[in-house]
């Protein structure tokens, strides 16, 4: 098998890792992607570290079905918590979104003051303090879990007051740090950006990882010598583990344009 | 084996169904109780009917393992789509919390104007609404679910100006209704019941299906005679999907008294 013509691999705890295949998309339009999105078992944000895990390696072992070339964890708790067992355990390429994230804040922030928020389990893991820390050991980094921006964003409610005063109470003890710049450390989060740029005011970056990762996915592929050199059209293809009906009805919201088909998976 | 002494078993998907056994324990005092909490799949009231079918058959099967003598679905999502099919497929007594509460309301409506909040799921279902039509055909249901209200709960943010107001936006279209009943058709729901009663006003009755259910168990166990006659202490165990630190520290809010051992199972 020409492994250049071979898929990306994309997985994620539901919906929300359809930004990061956007940005995949925008970045690689010659690559073919396998999305996995674990529908029945959403959200993994609130969920522990042995969970996480299990649930990860199970998704990884969906994906080399379909030989994919690398794969991407565009779930920032599965990447908070599961990458290191994941590299030790397949011999495929895989890549989170914590590092891309750090790295993109290391770069925007000027007065080293870094604030990241992201569901229980992310911040739990302080992987982006490490990942910020081995970068730049002289940024000060500050969290936030924010567990009831999924549910917002699920219902819709990405604007308004009830959204507001939501983002009030978590963000008001990160502008009180004085951060210039936000990481935003959950694939829902990008949609909630005007009600929290509201919140945080003009003078903080707001940063999400999904182009930053589609980069490092372009590094990766290159590295290896495995980047698509095809013209013909790629091939997507969505997997959930519940019914699609949901999955469909606003997953082109994350991808920025209509999905197509997508495939129940059993067993989940 | 004596089946009287047999225990219990009660399943929710995380730990709200823990009212239900606060209920029984306190109808029931000399009845053993096994319960399962699918905490690492949770919630199922955001997935589908089929997942949610499935999730129940093998939330059953772990129970038929301690040789239960009757099975309580403490879960309103799963009492709404899996109770017809785990009906069929064992033949263990199983009680669900739908007709419970049903029956409860019917008996508590002057006006015969009810509502009924719920999860996605449950609402869907439509499981309230016949349940009522079937006892009382005169009766007028509304309903209305509130996907916002289990994460509120679980962030423990039970009163305050951001539970009000997201209580406001879901009750106001059953406030114009002029019910006089309100079915609290999820397990949560209960701890968020005074801002429920300020959005609602003092003329609306909460129906909370726990203690109904509770007498429905004693009616099934006296008809079946396997009711305990023990004056021994009745043994509680408590079993969960995901680690149970999460379990421990909010469990008790839904109990009313203190959990003691919760035992993790592997597999899910």
């Amino acid at each position: 098998m020409n492994s250049a013509r071979q898929p990306i691999g994309v997985f994620d705890s539901g919906i929300g890792g359809l930004t990061v295949v956007k940005a995949i998309m925008e970045n690689l339009p010659s690559e073919s992607i396998v999305y996995f999105g674990d529908t029945a078992r959403v959200p993994y944000g609130t969920k522990s570290k042995m969970t996480i895990v299990k649930f990860s390696l199970e998704n990884v072992e969906f994906l080399l079905r379909f030989g994919v070339k690398c794969i991407v964890i565009a779930c920032n708790t599965s990447s908070s918590w599961a990458l290191p067992t994941l590299r030790k355990y397949f011999k495929v390429p895989i890549i989170g979104v914590i590092r891309p994230g750090a790295a993109a804040a290391v770069r925007q922030t000027k007065n080293k003051r870094v604030g990241v928020i992201g569901t229980n389990a992310t911040i739990k893991s302080g992987a982006y303090d490490a990942a910020i820390q081995q970068l730049d050991p002289a940024i000060k980094v500050f969290t936030q879990s924010c567990p009831l921006f999924v549910p917002l964003v699920e219902e819709g409610w990405l604007g308004g007051d009830i959204s507001r005063h939501v983002a009030q109470r978590y963000l008001q003890p990160l502008l009180r740090q004085r951060i210039d710049t936000l990481i935003l450390g959950c694939t829902h989060y990008p949609l909630l950006a005007s009600t929290i740029r509201q919140v945080m005011g003009p003078g903080v970056a707001l940063v999400d990882s999904a182009r930053q990762t589609a980069h490092e996915v372009r590094g990766v592929l290159v590295g290896a010598d495995t980047i698509s050199d095809s013209r013909r059209k790629p091939r997507y293809r969505f997997f959930v583990t519940d019914e699609p009906t949901q999955f469909n009805r606003i997953g082109h919201q994350f991808l920025g344009q209509a999905i197509g088909t997508v495939e129940r998976v059993n067993g989940y």
